[in-house]
């Protein structure tokens, strides 16, 4: 038996009470923390709730799937993911392999960023276009779809979510993200990316330090925009309501 | 002292522990299901972990705010709302009034529709497009928006979250979802739904009746696709692992 439970954003008490009663009832316990950092607080906070200790799992260990199907054949297992459990779709992939092995699979949603981030910021869910990850740059590989997506979507006069990526435990700052757009802006020159472009700069979402800036890249650029993970938002054209939520965080 | 808590989908186990802990504190308890509906049976398991009698507030009570609002200035107060409390507009515009009142707001994220319904459907997030509410229609009004977000959204390669209405306590079935974009196809002409069209189905989300069906509309307008309320996601073209997922569901 495998139990997918979502940790939900901030730390361990964003678990549902279903998700803390499956987790209580599972003999082995894995967590993985590279799709989404997880604090070591909120790691010692899991133990407590499940009685046992928390075996964390690294990006090959998961996307091997064979040490945790091989668990669910025998226990039952839970492997709790930071935020909602299906939204990475390396998990899709672990409860396709489980099913095609006959062990039955329980889902246990939780917060995610995805629904968090939108709601925080104000904007309104409908008004969001595709949404995207804004990679790191290393030599020959210099992803620029992040700014085509927020050109594209400003087109139609919807928001852009922009995640900002995870690498080897290290979690891109928004300020690098800003950097990587504005150098795109140079060489693309389209004219999305400007000193006075607005965004909403969100920053350890759920967690108490979680921090919200909203104002130009001007300024947002010269501030303290908390500590990361970080995400951002490019908005189109704001509702009143919106601007009057976001004018709570301008800077 | 305002506590805005998410219920998450489903039962009241889709609190999270923090929403618990703060719904305990909580003097006065409401709850509004106008924006999504919430079970009897789940009303019951709140009262149970409150220790007190909540109270269901209707639309015209969650947007007039006064007494939400003269409760909160008072004593801890709970607003609890199905699924995320801020992916509706209504909170946004109750959080913004309480503000300016001096009034203290918490936040208590839960698991979202939004995320939910991609989650379940497989479907890779960043690849949804713009969602959009489908309305009833009646004398006089007649929209066509989610039509013509389907059309934009696939012209992208992007998938649609179609929302359906809830009017008056009653949420529109998935089979008169279908009816109201056949009908707008025959008007509008434009090819986008067919009857070979795929679609996913998914009905009463987080419930132990949970019931996702996948296919061609010829077929999901035969078949019973379980409970409202429900949601229609429109795929582009799937990526072998969403298709490999949603397989799963074909009918």
């Amino acid at each position: 038996m495998l139990y997918l439970i979502g940790i939900g954003i901030g730390n361990e008490k964003g678990l549902t009470l279903e998700g803390a009663e499956a987790l209580k009832k599972c003999k082995i316990v894995f967590l993985e923390d590279y799709t989404n950092l997880v604090e070591k607080e909120t790691v010692t906070g899991i133990e407590k709730i499940a009685g046992r200790k928390v075996e964390i799992l690294g990006r090959e260990a998961v996307e091997g799937e064979k040490k945790i199907l091989q668990a669910a054949e025998k226990e039952k297992t839970a492997l709790l993911v930071s935020g909602d459990p299906l939204i990475a779709t390396t998990h899709v992939s672990l409860v396709l392999s489980a099913r095609k092995k006959g062990i039955w699979v329980k889902i246990i949603h939780a917060s995610s960023i995805l629904s968090c981030a939108i709601g925080e910021s104000g904007l309104q869910a409908y008004k969001f276009g595709k949404s995207v990850t804004l990679a790191g740059w290393s030599r020959g590989y210099e992803p620029k779809d992040a700014y085509f997506v927020i050109e594209e979507n400003k087109k139609r006069g919807l928001h852009t979510l922009v995640f900002l990526d995870i690498k080897e435990g290290k979690c891109m700052e928004a300020k690098e993200a800003v950097e990587l757009l504005e150098e795109t802006e140079r060489r693309k020159k389209k004219g999305v990316i400007a000193s006075e472009t607005q965004m909403v700069a969100i920053s350890s979402l759920g967690r108490k330090e979680q921090k919200i800036s909203f104002g130009e890249i001007e300024k947002l650029k010269k501030a303290e925009l908390g500590k990361s993970p970080s995400i951002l938002i490019f908005p189109a054209k704001l509702h009143f309501l919106e601007e009057e939520w976001l004018n709570y965080f301008k800077l």
